[in-house]
Order: C-alpha cells, then sequence, then structure tokens
C-alpha cells in the first residue's frame, strides 16, 4: 500500500499531505475517544489511545500531528477536543449526505447501520433498478429508481455512494456517477471498477476478507491434529493480526 | 501494514512465506479468472489478469510464483487449473464451514452474501443472544443460541467465524471461542478485540471505510466551486484508488 499521500485534498479544504495509514487509523482513534468520553473521561493521553487501540504511542502523537491540534503536555488530549479534530480531518463534523446503491439485504442491511449519526453520515436515499424494490421502504426511506440517480444527487446534495449491487451491475452504476458532484464511492460489488476522473473509490469485497482469512486459518481437522498437521499451528498465531491497526509506518 | 509475513501457516499444511498484500490479491485474481472461464476463455495471460485487476503484470507473475503452478510461455496459465490453484492456496479447495454471530440486519445479510458457494465458504449456522432471535430462520437455517457456540463449532466443524454483533458484544464472543477449533474471525462489530492465541483476525469496519473515503472526497459544495474551492479538486483525482489492487510491494 502506498505509504504516502502526497497534497491529498481533505474535505475542510486544505491541502494536506496525510498518509493513508494515517488517515486509516483515525475513524479507530474516533472510536476509542468516543467509548472513553461515554465512560466518563474528559482527557485521553496517546498512551490511553496506544492501549486502547493496539498501536504504538509514538505511531498515535504521530498521526495527531497531522490534526490542527495540540495536546497539553502531561495533561494529555481534551478528549472532547480532539474528538472534534478528528471529526474536521475527516470530513464528518458535520452528517454528510450518502446515497445507497441497491436494495437487496446488502445495501439494506448497510442503509441501517450508516444511518447512525453516531458514524457521521445520513443515509438520504436508497436506489434500485428492480421494478419490484423501487417504491419499496427501507427505514424511513422509499427506494428510487436508479435511472434517478444524477436528479436525487443533486436534489438531495449526496456527497457519498455507497454500491452493493451485483458485480454485473457495479460498472453502470459508476458510470452514472460522472458528471455528479458525487467524490466518493465505497465499491461492496466483487469486481474492480474503472472510475471517473475525480471520483475516490474504496473497495469493500467481503468474500474477499474472508478468503483472505482461509489462507491464514488452517482448517480445524489440521488444528486438532488430524490429517498432516502444521506443527505448532494451534499454538500460536503465525503473524501479527491483520486488522486496520496493524502498526506500520 | 507489514509487507512480509515469514513462515505463514498455509491451510493446506506447508509452510509458505507469503506477503500479505499477495495473499489479498489472490481472491481478486481469482475473481478475474472465473469472469473470464465464464466468458469462455481457456487460458488467461498475466497481462490478461493485470489489465483486469488493475496491477502490473510483474505483480502478477511474482504473486502467482506463490502458487505451486507453472504457466506455459507464450501460451499463458490454464485458466482452470491457476483458478484450482489460487482456491488451494486460499483454503477454498473444498468449502469450509463457515459460522455468522448476530442474525441482526448485518449478520443475515452476510449469512446471505457469503453462501454463495462460488466464495469457497458454506454457512452452517447462525448465532444470537437475543431470545426474540433465537429459532427464526435465515435462509435454511435456524438461528441458534450463542451459548450453544462451543457445541456447534463441534458439531458442525466450523472452522471460521463471522462476527456481526454490535462493539460491547464483540469480545465475549471471541472470548467463547477459546478452546474452540475456530482459527480464523471475520470481525464487523466496530471495536478492536483481544484475540486467543492461534486465532487470526481480520477487521472490517464499515462505517471506517466511509469515514475515510470522506477525508478523500471533498464535499459537493467544494467540488461544485462553492465555498473555499479547492483548485483543481473536481478536475482530478488526487491519489490513486485506495482499493484492494492498489500496487505495493
Amino acid at each position: 500500500m502506498a505509504q504516502t499521500l502526497s497534497a491529498a485534498t481533505a474535505p475542510g479544504g486544505a491541502q494536506r499531505s496525510a498518509p493513508m495509514p494515517a488517515v486509516t487509523r483515525m475513524p479507530v482513534y474516533l472510536g476509542a475517544l468516543t467509548a472513553l468520553i461515554a465512560s466518563g473521561r474528559t482527557t485521553a493521553s496517546s498512551e490511553d489511545l496506544a492501549r486502547t487501540c493496539g498501536v504504538g504511542a509514538a505511531i498515535v502523537r504521530r498521526d495527531l500531528s497531522l490534526l490542527s491540534f495540540t495536546g497539553r503536555r502531561g495533561v494529555g488530549y481534551d478528549a472532547l477536543d480532539l474528538a472534534d479534530a478528528i471529526r474536521s480531518f475527516l470530513g464528518i463534523d458535520r452528517l454528510r449526505p450518502v446515497g445507497v446503491v441497491g436494495a437487496g439485504r446488502l445495501g439494506t442491511a448497510l442503509a441501517h447501520y450508516l444511518s447512525d449519526p453516531e458514524h457521521g453520515f445520513s443515509v438520504q436515499a436508497v436506489f434500485d433498478a428492480a421494478p419490484a424494490r423501487i417504491g419499496e421502504p427501507v427505514g424511513d426511506l422509499i427506494v428510487t429508481d436508479i435511472s434517478d440517480l444524477p436528479r436525487a444527487v443533486e436534489a438531495l446534495a449526496l456527497e457519498l455512494l455507497v454500491i452493493a449491487v451485483p458485480a454485473d451491475a457495479a460498472q453502470s452504476v459508476v458510470d452514472a456517477v460522472a458528471g455528479t458532484p458525487i467524490r466518493g464511492l465505497l465499491n461492496f460489488a466483487p469486481v474492480p471498477v474503472r472510475t471517473p476522473a475525480g471520483v475516490e473509490v474504496r473497495h469493500v469485497d467481503l468474500a474477499t476478507e474472508l478468503q483472505v482469512l482461509s489462507h491464514f486459518a488452517p482448517s480445524s481437522a489440521e488444528a486438532a491434529g488430524g490429517a498432516q498437521p502444521v506443527p505448532g499451528a494451534a499454538a500460536h498465531s503465525p503473524h501479527p493480526s491483520p486488522g486496520p491497526l496493524e502498526a506500520e509506518t
């Protein structure tokens, strides 16, 4: 993974040079801060965040130095202020209007999941191409015909789209985004897509995640000492957990 | 992210030294091969896979050299044989029995999604703690009481678990895995978890993915030239797409 993205455009309008791994850790710091605040804490040290998030305190401090924010030596960070600074960095200091394309099981689940305002997003529209789905309710919303996407993006000021459609439909959805103000796509369709200039894509393939895990997880027969046992396979983790907080620099 | 994992344990029983980025690309090659085969192709070159998957052909060749498999110069890889070799590498050359913990919207969507045998998994059980959910159907399965997890893991030979429970319930689920033959967890709960020795975890936080995207996607007001416009923000992508195929070595 590219370690440094020079002059990445931050939503606040500032040009920032933020390494992708640092950006990826910010939501996790925010989650940890939210939990600390909920438990009554008003300050958090880099050690607190390091412990909760499973990274080194030096990495926490370096990451947080990307924010326009400073802690007080010996006191730590004001928890509420730091959470606000991270939200601002991520562009979720206001609820960002989001659309979900695909009203199947996954799209519906995502629409509900992302409707929690704590995440920073407001799901404003759910789209589908199937006549049987259009007009049906998803939470408080009514499924909209995908052909209305450009108009709805404009009318609802949608800024990000979540794509949860079958593989063979993904490219046509991405193509429909060209010319709209949408600048970010979270693609759950299990297929690479060609994206219009100026549009960012993050790809999440749920089966892929499980397949990668599968490579590193021996079968229970092997783990239990069945055929062709792997010496020590059941006794220790062969490598650090590849979670989002895996330390890298 | 750690670039190389030495002596990672492959499910086939062999000790392999496979870099995580290469492992992460294997499912994408498999998806591309599946599409090529469906379109009637019998061979695939590294250039074919590079073009479809958006990585360099040299990376494709190096990744595929991890497989116990070789292409024929000038002919390319036999598509079916290569797909089989990747399935074997990933440990999905047979359907691996999987359990899903959490029968809410997300867990239900995941149980259905992962039941497609093409992914390499067979969802054999869905667990929940809520009395209202236990006994309800999810597809062909009946939701099982989470307290039955250790017994069901044994009875159904479950090898991997997908965790789709609220944040405050995730750790107790992970703790319940200790002592069972489960060696891999795919955690959708938005919280880091401490895992038992010998258990691999991959963490997928859906809101986090959207928050990371949010950082790089300017708001539509900015993109449309509203307050504090970012010069050029709407005209070009500020950095390569951070998808799973981002080239890294």
